[in-house]
């Protein structure tokens, strides 16, 4: 199976082409701050350079959130764009699956966060099941603080992963003791080759066209409109205009 | 410590700036067939979108060898040019290293390897000490054979690492045994990262002039000099020239 990993979910931009477990070209870089404008010619690029057309892709896996609200409207509109024009299978993954997925000791549990700003992370548990990420409790919104209680009761280390511990590090290690193990910093980047592998095997959705990123909370734009019309129909505000 | 590490051993180019164990800005790629061309302009918006000048560099970590002899030449003529005209720190460090640095397993053995053509490999045997690789036995240039033949003697599991491990995994398998354990395939790129992290404590090189990478065999051309001169002076032949 020959297909396109795409990983905008945040600041780092990873792509990847695979044949099955060969990876053909990928790109991982951090610097973008500009997904909008370096996504696509990177994806021509890496197509071509594995000695490919888009054509011959079976399938397009793309890192569905949660994460920053503009990095997953990038991401997962250039995916189904592609996969509803060209006719390919679509697949969305979690972004905390995939930054879980680049440890690989067998049966360790992982905390893999993104900020959310405001003490808050977007986090989930996850454990290594012969070598994927398999979710131990969900991608979730919360509190620092309502996080470590619930990750306490495991009682067992739990490696913390993504550029964005380093900021909740005393207040992660305060609460959790010798629970909190910190993964290596060179693991801290989300690498589209890890979330390609990931997607070879999981189901496709089953209608591209209203496939959206899971965003796990509302936009400013959206908490600002709830506050300002509490009585009317609470309907996802993007989704309506 | 602010520093540039520049890996282009083989097809993957790798690029990174740290500050200390922070990464500013990384790009990773392995569809390049070219790096002078791609390099230096990677090197430069590295920097600049790490928010640096180059002045403010406090050394520069290439990876010297072994690989490919053209990517090595590339890689550490580029080092040396920047560390020589900036009064640069510069930092040279095995390329099989860098790629071991990718296991995190506390203890574990590891085996990198770059295909070196007719059976023969560039590799070397590392253990993770402490979230470091740290070499047993020193990198070489060997057969398949020869190399299974003295990796027998360590009786635990060995794990390999690199692209180049899947051409040779059956006849790796059939010498070693369970011995034999294939890394995980999104830890065989090599990462300037974990070369830029490796770096930061290295010693630097005394003469960034005589500096030259580790290449392990003479090229092609060496050899056929060697064969048609058997009794002149036998000091490495592009040296002299």
């Amino acid at each position: 199976m020959k297909l396109l990993a795409i990983e905008t979910s945040n600041r780092p931009l990873s792509v990847a082409v695979l044949d099955d477990t060969k990876v053909l070209a990928t790109t991982t870089t951090n610097m973008s701050r500009n997904h909008s404008s370096t996504l696509l010619p990177i994806i021509e690029k890496s197509i071509s350079q594995a000695g490919l057309t888009a054509d011959e892709l079976d399938r397009v896996v793309v890192a569905a959130g949660p994460g920053s609200y503009t990095g997953l409207r990038i991401g997962v509109t250039t995916a189904k764009t592609l996969a509803f024009t060209l006719h390919k299978e679509l697949v969305g993954l979690s972004s905390l699956a995939v930054l879980a997925g680049n440890v690989v000791a067998e049966g360790q549990l992982v905390a893999p966060l993104f900020d959310a700003r405001r003490d808050n992370l977007f986090t989930g548990l996850y454990r290594i099941k012969q070598g994927q990420p398999v979710s131990v409790l969900p991608d979730q919104h919360i509190s620092v603080t309502e996080w470590c209680q619930q990750l306490a009761t495991y009682h067992e280390p739990i490696v913390f992963i993504g550029s964005d511990v380093t900021q909740y590090e005393t207040a992660l290690q305060a609460q959790l003791g010798d629970q909190f193990v910190r993964a290596q910093s060179q693991l801290d980047l989300p690498q589209a080759v890890v979330l390609g592998l990931m997607g070879r095997t999981a189901a496709p959705v089953k209608e591209i066209h209203t496939f959206v990123p899971n965003y796990l909370r509302l936009t400013q734009a959206e908490r600002d409109w709830l506050a300002k019309h509490p009585k009317e129909d609470h309907a996802p505000y993007v989704e309506k205009i």
